[in-house]
C-alpha cells in the first residue's frame, strides 16, 4: 500500500485533472451515522488517523484534518509524517472546515465532494456559505474509488427479528404511530436514512456494523405502504411473511434514489436534511412538496416505551454483575500476572458475554491506564498498549449490545495510591456526575439547561472537559442516539426538552493531558417528579450499576446531600448484584460499596 | 371615546369591507422598540391592557390577545368586558399568535397587519408558515389611523450631546470601529432602525420617551458617510457643526424609505430583520446584497468601554443612596403617615432627583405590597393602589437614567413579621441571586447555560418563575438591551456569548398568586477571571449597591458559601455608601448590614 504522502500526491494530480481546488471527504457513509463501516472509512485509508469524528480538505498547498479536543493527542500522533495537518475544532461537531475553504479557495473556484456520503444539509450550508464567492460545489466527483485498490468490502448480514418481548411493541402499532403524525403534518411519504430509526420501526435488526446491530437500508414509509430497501436475500422467510401482512415492500438497495423519484409531485415528503445524502436528496422529484424536520421514529424512539425500561433496568443489573466480577478479578490478580490495556478489555467482555442476550459491545472499549486517559476516546492497540501497574490510574469506559438494551458506563479506578491532587480532581468530576443525577427539572427543560449542573464543581475550580455531558443512549440499538443531549449548547439540536422515558448518560470528566483522565459515568433514565402549582416537575433516576471507587474520594470536596447519594447509590449498587456474585465477589462488593461518612470532618474540625 | 367593545365592532365592520380574515395588531412602533409611545399604544387604546408585551388578532369571531406570564393576573382584569380574550403565551415572548392563526383562517384566507409596526423577520416566518394554507398576509393596511380620533400626538424633543466624559469613546472613533467590522463582512451600507444604536453610534441623546433617553431617528452608515434621518430643528447648532465634520448628512425623518429605495444595487446593504419593519425592508431595492445580523451598535455597545464601567461602579453608589435613604424614610414613617404604593414609588424618585446627572426613572417603578407582588410587571394606579401597612411584604423594583448610567434593582423587605414559608420562599430566590453571581464559568460560555444557578433551589423545592434571569443593561439608554441574557434558552439570541464589560441582571424570584411576590435584582458585570491551561475564566461582579433585608431570610437554607457572600456584599454596600449618608441613616444601615453566621445553626444542631 501506498503512504498517505504518496495516496494525496495522487490525489492532487487527480484534483487537478478535474479542475478542483478544493476536495472534501466526510468521515461518514451513505446513512450518515456515526458508525462507518470500513468499507467507507477514507480518512483512515488516506492519513492514517483512526479517530470516529473528522473531516478531510484537501487544496494544492494544503491538506487539513479537522477534528475535536477527544482526537488532538491522538490526531497528533497519527498525523505525524503523513502531508496532513490537524486542524483542531474551536467547537466540536461543527463544520469549521466550510469557513476554511471561504477564506481559502479563490473567487468562483471548484470545491467538490462525494455526495453519497455528504448531508444535503450540509451541502445546502455550504452552497449559502460559497454564494457570496461564486465559489462552486460540486457532488457528484468520487476520486477515491479508482485509488483505492485494496477498498474492503461492505458487510452483508442476515436480519433477525426483534422480539416482541424485548421491543415492547410491535411494528403495525409503531406505523400507525408514524402515520398518525404524518397525516397531522400532511405529508404522505417519510423518507427513512438512519438506519436505526428503520431498525426500530420494523422491530428488526442486523449485524453489518460492528457495535451497532444494524442492517444497511433505506426506507420510505407511505400512507398504506412501506418500501423497504434491502436486497430481499438478507431477510429470512418468517419476517417476509411478516412484512408481506403489514404491506412492507422489499425493493434492492440500489433503486432507492429511481424509485424516489418516481414519487408523485402532487404529494409531500418529510425527510432529515441531516440524514439524508446530498445524492440521494437530488434524486427527489422537483415539484414534491419537502418538509425538512427530525425523523418521526428519532422523535419517538428515544421516549423509551414500559417494557424498554423495564428491561433496560434488568439489563443494567447483568451489566453491573459482568463489571463488578471484571474490577473483583482485576484486584485479585494485578501484580500477579501480566495484565495489559488490551487484555483486560478483552477479560471484560469475556464476563460479558456470559450475560444472558448479550450481543458485543456497543463501542470500542475505552480501557486506559493513566496518561492514555487524558485522551477521551482512546482505544488501546498494539502500539500503545500498556501493563496496568501498581500504582496507577485506570479509567474504563464500556458498553454492551443486547437484546434486552444497550450500556455505556465509565469507572476509574486507583490501582494503589493517589495523589490528593488526583483525589481532588476525581472528586470534583465526580461531583458533576452527582448533581446531574440529582436535578429536578419543570418539564419543558432543554438538556443544555442542566449541562452546568455537571461542570460546576470543575468550574469553580479553573477546570472543564472539552465534550458533552450527556447523550441519548439506544436500545439494542446505537449507543449514540438523539435527539436528546445534555451539553453546551454550542452545537446540536437547542429544541429537544427531556421527556420522561429518555435514556442519557451522565459523563462529567477531568483530563490532565500527559498525565490521567477520570471519568464517572452513568446512564441516567427521564421520570416524572412533583406536579404542583408550578407545573411538572422532572426528575433522572440513575439506572447504571457499578460501585464507584472510593478511594479516589476526597471527601472534604463532598457536601452532606453529594455524599448521601453515593451511599444510597452503593447501597442499591450492592442490594442489585448480590443474587449473581460469588461469596467472595459479594464481601468484596460490601467494602467497595461500604458508606462513607461527612460527619467525621466537621466533628474533626469542630 | 368608545368602549373597546365598540371599537371592536368598528374594526370588524372595516375587516368586513376589506375583505380581512384575521387582523393583527402588535405592540409595537416603527422602530420595534420595547418602550412603545403613546401615539403607537393601540393595543391600550382598544382593549384596555396596559402591560407592554402583547399581540392581538381579531377575526370575525374571535378576538384574542397574547402575553405572557408576567401579565396573566393583569391581564385578566384589564380585559374583563372588553370583548377580547386573554391567550396565555406558553413561551414567553414568542408568536404563538402565528399557529393560532394557521389554525383558524381558512384556506386562502386573509391576514392583515400594518406594515410599519410588525418586523420584517415575524412577517417572514409568518409567510413561511402560512404558504402551505396559501393564507395571504398583507402588510399595508392600517386600520387604526382613521379609528383613533384622539390619538395622541408624537413627542419631539430637541437631541443633546452625550458627552465624552459619560460616554468613553467619541463617536469618530466608534464609526471606525463599524466600519472595520462593514468592510470585512464586506457591505457598504448598514441600516440602523433601533433607536438606541443610533443615539450610541452618534453619543447623542432626546427625550421622546417616557424612560429612555431616545430620539426617534433612522440611519444608514456608509463607507464614508451616514444619513442621519431626523428633522434638523431637532438637533442643535453646535451638534450640526460636529456632524458635518464627521460626514453625518442629516435628512428627513420621513424619507427613510424613498432614500433606501436609491441605493445602489451593486451594494450590500446589513440590517437586523427583527428591528427592521416590514414597510422598510420593501422599500430596498430589488437586487440589492442583503445580510441580515444583529446591527454592529447593538454587538459593540453591548460590552461597556472603561470610562462606561467607571461610571456604572460610580452610578451605583448614587443609586444605592437614594434607595437607602428611601428605605430608611419608609422604616421611619410608617405608621405614622399614610404611605402608599404610588406615593413611596414618587418619594423615591424624589431621592433619585437629588442625585447629580440624574434625568428620570428608567423604567415605570414596580412598587408592590403584598398580593400585587405576586404581578412581576405590577404598576400601580389610582384603582389598585394601596397603603403600606404593618406587617406585609413590599417589592420595590425601580431604576434610574443617569447620563452616567442605566440602573435597575428590586428589593423586597418585611413590613413588621414575615411567616415561615415567606422566609423560605425568600431564602430560595435569594440563593438564585446569589449562586448566579457568584458564577465562574470559561470564555465562550452563552446566558442559558447559567440560567439554571437562579432556578436551582427552586427547581429543587418545586418552586420556579415565568420569566427570564437575567437581560442586558444599556447605559443612558434602555434599561432591557441585547444582545446578551439569561434565560431557559426557549426564545430569543441562543448565540451571544458573554463577554467582560457586559452589564447584565440577576433577578431570580418567586411569585404566589394572591399573596406576595419576592425578588431580589442586582445588576452584575461580567469580568475576567484566571486564565490557565483549560482556558479563560470569567465571572461577574455584583455592582448594585443596596442592603438585602435579612428579616426575610431563613438562614438553614443556605450555605456557608452563600452566607459568605451576603456578608461580603453587605460590608462593600455599607462601606461605599456611608459617606453619602446622614448619620442616623449610617447607623440604621449598619444594622440592616450587619453579618449573619452559619455557625450557629451548626452549633445548636449538635
Amino acid at each position: 500500500m501506498n503512504s498517505s504522502k504518496e495516496k494525496l500526491s495522487l490525489l492532487r494530480s487527480l484534483m487537478k485533472q478535474e479542475k478542483i481546488d478544493a476536495y472534501i471527504i466526510p468521515l461518514t457513509d451513505p446513512h450518515l451515522g456515526e458508525y462507518v463501516p470500513e468499507h467507507w472509512r477514507i480518512i483512515a485509508w488516506l492519513t492514517g488517523f483512526t479517530g470516529s469524528a473528522a473531516n478531510v480538505v484537501i487544496t494544492d498547498s494544503f491538506a487539513g484534518l479537522w477534528t475535536d479536543s477527544r482526537y488532538f493527542i491522538q490526531a497528533e500522533k497519527e498525523l505525524a509524517d503523513s502531508g496532513f495537518e490537524l486542524v483542531k475544532l474551536i467547537i466540536p461537531h461543527t463544520p469549521e472546515y466550510i469557513t476554511w475553504i471561504k477564506e481559502n479557495v479563490k473567487d468562483a473556484g471548484n470545491v467538490a465532494v462525494n455526495g453519497n456520503v455528504i448531508s444535503i444539509g450540509l451541502v445546502m450550508l455550504m452552497e449559502n456559505e460559497f454564494e457570496n464567492k461564486q465559489i462552486v460545489l460540486s457532488t457528484t466527483i468520487d476520486l477515491i474509488s479508482d485509488l483505492w485498490n485494496d477498498r474492503p468490502a461492505n458487510t452483508v448480514s442476515l436480519a433477525f427479528e426483534h422480539q416482541i418481548q424485548f421491543a415492547g411493541k410491535d411494528r403495525a402499532e409503531k406505523l400507525s404511530d408514524v402515520r398518525e403524525y404524518m397525516q397531522k403534518i400532511d405529508v404522505q411519504y417519510h423518507l427513512l436514512t438512519a438506519i436505526d430509526d428503520i431498525m426500530w420501526l420494523l422491530n428488526i435488526r442486523g449485524n453489518d456494523l460492528k457495535y451497532s446491530p444494524l442492517l444497511t437500508c433505506y426506507a420510505i414509509v407511505g400512507v398504506d405502504q412501506v418500501l423497504l430497501f434491502v436486497d430481499e436475500e438478507r431477510i429470512p422467510p418468517n419476517l417476509c411473511i411478516e412484512f408481506d401482512k403489514q404491506n412492507i415492500v422489499m425493493l434492492p438497495y440500489e433503486e432507492t434514489p429511481f424509485i424516489l423519484e418516481t414519487l408523485s409531485t402532487d404529494s409531500s415528503l418529510l425527510i432529515t436534511p441531516s440524514t439524508t445524502s446530498a445524492t440521494l436528496y437530488k434524486s427527489i422529484p422537483q415539484g414534491m412538496k419537502i418538509f425538512e424536520d427530525l425523523s418521526l421514529p428519532t422523535r419517538l424512539k428515544a421516549i423509551k416505551n414500559s417494557t424498554e425500561v423495564e428491561n433496560i433496568k434488568r439489563v443494567m443489573v447483568k451489566d453491573g454483575v459482568a463489571l463488578t466480577k471484571f474490577f473483583y478479578w482485576l484486584e485479585e490478580n494485578i501484580g500477579k500476572m501480566n495484565i495489559n490495556e488490551i487484555s483486560a478489555a478483552e477479560k471484560l467482555l469475556e464476563f460479558r458475554s456470559l450475560q444472558e442476550y448479550f450481543l458485543g459491545p456497543s463501542f470500542s472499549t475505552i480501557a486506559a491506564f493513566n496518561e492514555h486517559g487524558a485522551s477521551p476516546h482512546y482505544s488501546s492497540s498494539i502500539n500503545t498498549n500498556v501493563n496496568l501497574i501498581t500504582p496507577g490510574i485506570f479509567l474504563l469506559d464500556s458498553g454492551g449490545q443486547y437484546l434486552d438494551g444497550t450500556t455505556d458506563i465509565t469507572r476509574t479506578i486507583s490501582l494503589g495510591d493517589s495523589s490528593d491532587r488526583q483525589k481532588t480532581d476525581f472528586t470534583l468530576a465526580l461531583k458533576g456526575t452527582i448533581n446531574l443525577a440529582m436535578a429536578k427539572f419543570p418539564k419543558g427543560t432543554r438538556g443544555y439547561q442542566l449541562d452546568i449542573l455537571a461542570r460546576k464543581a470543575l468550574w469553580d475550580n479553573g477546570l472543564n472537559y472539552g465534550h458533552g455531558t450527556g447523550h441519548g443512549v439506544g436500545y439494542c440499538l446505537n449507543v449514540h442516539e438523539g435527539p436528546q443531549s445534555i451539553g453546551t449548547g454550542a452545537s446540536g439540536d437547542l429544541k429537544t426538552i427531556l421527556e420522561p422515558g429518555m435514556l442519557i448518560s451522565d459523563e462529567p470528566a477531568i483530563y490532565r493531558e500527559g498525565e490521567y483522565g477520570f471519568r464517572t459515568e452513568n446512564l441516567v433514565l427521564c421520570v416524572e417528579d412533583e406536579k404542583n402549582n408550578f407545573g411538572q416537575f422532572l426528575k433522572f433516576e440513575t439506572v447504571s450499576l457499578c460501585y464507584i471507587d472510593t478511594l479516589l474520594i476526597d471527601k472534604s470536596v463532598l457536601t452532606e446531600d453529594e455524599i448521601d447519594w453515593l451511599n444510597a447509590y452503593h447501597k442499591m449498587v450492592s442490594e442489585r448484584l448480590s443474587l449473581f456474585l460469588t461469596e467472595s465477589e459479594n464481601r468484596w462488593l460490601i467494602l467497595k460499596t461500604a458508606p462513607i461518612f461527612f460527619k467525621e470532618i466537621i466533628e474533626n474540625e469542630i
